[in-house]
Formats: structure tokens, sequence, C-alpha cells
């Protein structure tokens, strides 16, 4: 987990401000739920592994201490302290946990707010979430999430609208390169069915494919057998996705995007024959991308068979966005629908659908790329410093230092009397734009005298006209 | 802990808006720091109440494994699960626990990144943070912090400026009726060893003392009598405040707050006698409230003897900002200087001072007073809502919302195809003002159907000019 200096929260502010003014301007409101929540909301909703990657708090005070005794009578009463043992032992030690993500607190709170909340409720969300795995390039434990998400409605306008807020943000923020990838739960589920895939092996099956991208063929194919998915089904699926992949990059120079998404659709309804489930997948795949053609002319929305994403609660459409960096995809953020989790913590079922940005990602490839504007990534701390003539005039300096802040500067004043030279070297280090100096003379001449650091010239100015000199100063410097 | 539905994210976000637009006009840069710090950073910072009060993370995996297998022979070897015992797997089941305040993170920052940061450090931070207290009104166990610190200087032209800071914001919230009131641990100090309480005593009495508002003056001895504190020194320092307060308040008509100071300074200079620290405490105090007089002509600023502040970290003035609501103080929130706390994370002692405001308590008590503007407290979320008329003209809609956004107002659109009815009564509950109709009609003839909800007012307008209209429909329901 990182600290963020100054430069760095600046960054990271600007991006969030695009994101929020974007957000804001499709109608989604601000929420907040608090980092902790019951271990009991979290647990059970991320699949085995996201439970091993939430991070637990300890009980307090008398609760533990119950806790505690209670394991040592079991040990004394001879029980091993096994695998088992452990995970239970896990499990009553905590009774609070971190954050894991930003979908789950919002079922929570939708579940419980449903009458003081509006039929359908557009939400957006940023704030960090913890995971307790292995640090990587763009992944941290302590990361943010910037979520909009779409209660109430089944309608695919909503995956359409959540694709035309993202892919605004990610224009307005300077990227022009970056891919929307979809696929559905349900098309991945008669692909699997097609193939002779059982059900109840379908999750494991979806949590190996989503990390095709981070291990080899043969490392996936391992973990298959390891979960006892019949290889058969699987390479069956495969072949099938690979012939797709390999015909549309043969045809990626003729075909335009809607094409090449047409003919993946058909040769797909080809395979799932009169699997109901998978060809209505399908269809709502082609509403959104039908619906995105109002985006722009030719939108860069493209199925792609072998998106799973790795959380178990999604029951639609599903969607990522990539970035292609070399033979890479980053990935910047994904979604899709949820139409059965909110349904867990309330008695109705709430349909909705989701999105998230991951600011870590963007703000990696944004510092690679050098894309912040020069405002933000050489912004200073102040417009001007006020120096400190001697113990005598600390009362003036203060004054004017108010003075210029009340006619809309950032000024900072050095804390202590000191030489002046020390005074301007200090000035220079945090790379303030002007200096004002305040001493005797000035005082009883009603002047300032003002320094300009970049170009040196150094000029008395009468004390009502300084904001004014300054402000000047810094627009001719911009121009 | 508590979420908070967008209208209470809108009144944070005003307040935290205001709070940092202040601050950084002083020149005080943003920091932010991870949720999650290292145990061993926090334990020992607090006081021993501080400690117990700190969220801790249960370890995870194998070394959790380890640990609790330790436990278990040691049980089985036949020591007793007593408190020690308890206290220690506590410690040894947890490495990681969630920040407490913001001023260690903030020290521990410093000493790590002395080469990166400039001489005097200025930085402000607004993050929330976890204690495991009891919930009271404005007390909750997640809670924002809005910190704002200045390092490297003893000058205490520093406690000035962050006296004169927090001041603005205060005002700028529209709060009238602060006080700030100070005083210095070398002049507890000083009283405490005049009083003839041995040094070793100190940091309990002034963790009692801290509890003043909280508790009896009954409760308050018996607790110094659990601490072996002697009474008659606890009685000798009392009867000396009191006898200041009483003064102070029967001349409270007649004296101005500098001339009430000046006696309280008198008298205590007297009481201390020749007790140099706490005599150079009291210079400090002086010195701030004179500089302080640059702040107004009258600045609402107190010696208050009995003020301690129970964080053991502070080392010179401490402060605290309260309102007088009928008989109680509410504090807004306090700080002071703390030395010491830097080089407990360094080699070098980097001498520090801040101040931190609780959001929490200034949200609770404008929502009380009513200080909210009303574009905050009546917000709404979006200043248009786009209908959609069928199946088929879903592509339109998209396409005026997306127009309407272009030209800068807030868009939501309803987000299915469904009886007009009840769409305007889903506007309705989501109080936007403004509703554009496009119904078949209106796109053959390049109109929309705009309507004016608090009006009721409905007029055809020209597609192109829809955003002029319902703009200047904003500003006529303002005026």
């Amino acid at each position: 987990m990182r600290d963020f200096l100054p430069v760095d929260v600046r960054k990271r502010n600007y991006v969030i401000g695009i994101i929020k003014e974007v957000y804001e301007s499709y109608g989604f409101e601000p929420l907040e739920t608090p980092a902790v929540e019951n271990i009991e909301t979290l647990l059970g909703k991320y699949g085995e592994e996201g439970n091993q990657l939430v991070f637990k708090i300890l009980k307090r005070g008398a609760k533990l201490a119950e806790v505690a005794e209670l394991q040592s009578d079991r040990v004394a009463e001879g029980s091993n302290s096994e695998t088992p043992q452990h995970r239970n032992s896990e499990n009553s030690l905590a009774d609070l946990a971190l954050r894991y993500d930003l979908t789950v607190p919002l079922a929570r709170v939708v579940a419980n707010n449903k009458n003081d909340l509006p039929k359908f409720f557009k939400r957006y969300q940023i704030q960090p979430v913890w995971r307790a795995d292995r640090p990587a390039r763009g992944r941290f434990r302590e990361f943010y999430q910037c979520d909009v998400d779409a209660i109430g409605s089944k309608s695919m306008i909503v995956e359409a609208e959540l694709i035309f807020a993202v892919s605004e943000i990610l224009t307005k923020l300077g990227f022009d390169d970056f891919m929307i990838r979809l696929n559905h739960r349900k098309i991945l589920k008669g692909i699997l069915e097609t193939s002779g895939i059982k059900e109840e092996l379908h999750t494991d099956a979806l949590i190996i494919l989503d990390k095709r991208d981070k291990i080899t063929a043969e490392e996936i194919r391992a973990e298959f057998e390891k979960k006892h998915i019949p290889l058969d089904g699987v390479d069956r699926w495969l072949k099938f996705v690979n012939r797709i992949n390999k015909k549309r990059s043969e045809n990626a120079s003729e075909q335009t995007l809607r094409e090449s998404n047409q003919e993946v659709a058909n040769t797909l309804a080809d395979f799932l024959k009169d699997h109901q489930e998978g060809l209505s997948g399908l269809d709502e795949l082609e509403k959104i991308w039908n619906l995105s053609e109002q985006l722009s002319e030719e939108p860069h929305i493209g199925i792609e068979l072998l998106l799973a994403r790795g959380l178990s609660y999604y029951t639609g459409a599903i969607m990522e966005i990539d970035l292609r960096e070399g033979n890479f995809n980053i990935s910047l953020g994904g979604g899709g629908r949820y139409d059965g989790l909110i349904g867990m913590f309330g008695k109705e079922q709430i349909p909705a659908c989701g999105f998230s940005l991951g600011l870590e990602r963007i703000l990696v490839v944004m510092e690679e790329r050098g894309m912040f504007p020069a405002e933000i990534a050489e912004s200073t701390p102040a417009d001007v410093m006020v120096t400190i003539w001697n113990d005598d005039t600390v009362a003036d300096s203060l004054k004017l230092a108010s003075e210029l802040r009340e006619q809309g500067l950032r000024v900072t004043l050095y804390p202590e009397a000191d030489k002046l030279g020390k005074q301007f070297k200090y000035a220079d280090s945090i790379k303030v734009p002007f200096v004002c100096v305040l001493g005797e003379t000035e005082i009883a001449e009603g002047t300032v005298t003002v320094k300009n650091l970049s170009s040196g010239d150094q000029r008395s100015v009468e004390r009502r006209s300084v904001a004014m000199v300054i402000k000047e100063g810094e627009n001719s410097h911009q121009r």
C-alpha cells in the first residue's frame, strides 16, 4: 500500500474529477459506504479465491477473549490444528472485513434502503477497496475503484449508457485506442453446455478462463484437469473460439468491426444450435452494439468469446475496456449485469448493471504516456510566497498574506524570520513563481518588492496592486 | 459505520470543498496515506486507551496458521488463558491495523521521505480514520479528519497560521460563535509539578483531565485515586483553576478577551513562580495570541487551563475549537505541537504542529442549525430527464441526451420504453426540473416537447434550442 505525495494526489484528483463530472452528466448520483463491512456481507460473494483475499478484522475485547478460550479448550480436548480448524479459527476470530469491491456494498445499501431510493437508482462511487493479493504493475493491495451502476431495469439501454459514459471518460482523459469487449454469461453457459461440460463445473471453468491473460495455455489445461473438467469438452470450446478469432483476424483489414461482430454472431448462433438461453444472451449483445452505434459511427466494440470475468455474481452481459500495448491487453475496467445479487440481501430480486474503472491502471498508463496536462504535472503549492524580514515585522507579513488571499491568490508564508537568501532558496525549492519581500523600507513606503522567480525580474509595487501584478505575471507566463 | 446516500455525500463534499479551498489558499498541499498501516507504526503512539481502540487486521494464510499452531502448543503445555495471554494473542494474531488518526501516518511519511519533501512541508489531508469506540452524537467508528500540519519550524507563526486557516474555514461555513481555546503542555507540566504531582503520573493525570466534559467531578476524583495520584495536589490545582475561571466570569462583562487572557497569564505566572519550563510555555501562548490579533480586532481566543487533549504525542501548544450550545461545549476540532513524534520514525527530530477538524461534528451541527445552502440541500441528480417513447425511438432519445450533455447539461435518460405517465412520475420522484418528450411527431418535426415540472408549463421547442430553454428556465427558477 502506498503513500501519495502532493504531486500524486493532484494527478489522482484530476482523473477523479473528470470521472465524477462525466458520471454526473449522465445523472448518476454519489454514494459512499464504509470501508468496513460485516464479514458475512462479503464472504461467499466473490468465489473461493475472493474469500481468501478479503482482509479480516480481529474481534475486540471480550468477544476475542471468548473465542480464544473456546479454542484453547478445544485444543486441550485433543483436537488437532489441521487446516479445517484453521479456517474455522480465521472466521471465528474476525467479525468485520475490509470492503473488497463497491458492488456488494451497493447491493446491501439498495436492499436496506429500498423505500428511500428512486425506482431506478443510478449511482456512482469512487472509493478504495482492499485485497490481500500479490502486488504487480498497476495492481495494489489498496486501490480505488470508480464504479457506476444503474439499478432497477433489465433494459439493454442501461448497458449502452454505461458504455457511453465510460468511453466518454477515457476520451476526455486523452485515450483514443481503447476497445470495449463484450460477452454474456448466458452465451458462456450455452457454449459450455453445448461442449458437454456440466453445469456444476461452469463456475470453475469460468474462473480458470478468466486467467487466460496471466497464464499459459498449458497452465490453463492443467487447471482444468485439476478441477476434473473434461478436457475434450474444453478442447471443443477452445477450438471453436480459436477458429472464430483466426477468421476474424484474417478479415480484419477488409471488415468493419460491425461486420466482424455480425459474422461472429452468426457462427455462434450455429454453434449454439437451439440452446435458447445462449441465443437470448446473443440477442442482448446485438442490442447493446446496435445502440452503441449512437456513440460514434464506428464504435470500438467487439464480442470476445473468452471474456469470462472472475466474480461469481454476474448473470448477463459482461464487459471490459482494454488498451492494446504491444502484445498485451491492459484492462482499464470492466463490469456487467448482476440481476441476482441484490436479492441476496433482501426479499426482492432487483435487476442491476454496472461498470468499474480502475483508477490505478489509468494513472499508470497516463504516467507512462505523459498524458497529464502541464498545469497538473507541474503544479505548485502556492502562487506566491511572502517572506519575513525580522521578528518585528511578522504581523505585517501575516497581514499581507491575508490581503493577497482575499484577492484569490494561494499564498504561503515563510514560517520564521530568517536570512533572505535562505527564504529565496526555499521559494525556489517549492517552485512558487513569485516572492514578496516586505522589509522596513517597504512597510514605511506602503510598497512590496515583488520578484518573479522564473524571469528574475524584481520591482517595487504599491501594496494594493500586488495581487494584480502577480495575476498578470502568471497569465503571461502561461501564454 | 454509516452509508452516505447522495444527499449526504453532497453535503459532505460541500464542506470538504471549502476546507480544501482554504487550506490550499494557505499553501498547504494534499497528502494521502493508506487506510492500513503496520501495527507497530500505530501501537504506543496514542496511549494505553488508544492501543485498545485500534482496529487490528488478522494475519493471513501461512502466517496465521503458524501463530495458531504456536498457541495450541502453548495451551497444550498447560499455560492458562488469562488476560496477559489474550493480549499477547491479540498482537500476535494481527500484523496490520486501520489508521487511527492522520498525524502518526504523516510523521511516518515525513521520516521516510525526508529528501523528497521541502524543508518546510505544509500538508493537508482529508481521509477517514477508524476507532473501536462506543458511538455517540457526532461520534462514529469511521469518521473523517480534515488535518492541516506544518512540518519543520518551531516558530509560533505556525500556530498562528493554523488558527487563521481553521477560523477562516468555520467562518466560510457560516459559524460565528466559535471559540479557540489554548493551553500548553509545558504549562500543564509546570502546574502539575508545582502542585506536587510527580512526573511519572503526569500522563495519567492529563488523560483523566481530558475527560472533564464527559464525566462528573466525582468520577474524576475517583479516577485520580485509582491511578494513585495524590488528591491534595489535584485539589490544589483544580482550586487554582476554579479561582481563575470564577474571576474571569465575574469580569466577563467589563473585560475584553485580551484583558482576561492577560489577567490569567499574570495569575498563572505567579502560580508557576520560577518553573522555567512552565513560564516558557506561557510565553509561547502569549506570542500566539498576539499574532492572532492580525486575524481580527477581537479574536475569539482564550487560555483554557483545563484543556489537556488525550493524545500522548503533544509537546507544546495545544488548541481546540469549540462551539457553545446551551450548557455544553462542542469541540469541532483540535491540535497542537508535537516536536517529538517524527523522531520516533527516523533519526532526526523534526518539529511539527497541526490542527484537525472533525468533519462529522461540523456536519451534525450544520444540519441541526440548517446551515447548508439551498443548492446543496435541495440538489437534484440531473437538470433534465429524457423520456423514451417506444422501442423504435430509443436511439433518438440516446442521441438527444448526448446532445444536451454536450451543451453542459446533466441529463438522465429513462432506462426503458414505458407509459409516459410512469416516466413523468419517476421524474417527479427524483425532482428533476425538466422533462423532454421525443415522440414520433417530434422526431418527424425536428422538435422536442419540454415540460417544466415546477410550473407545469409545456411547450414545443426546436431541437437545437432545447438546452438553452432549459438553462434559461433553471436561471429564472433560481431568481
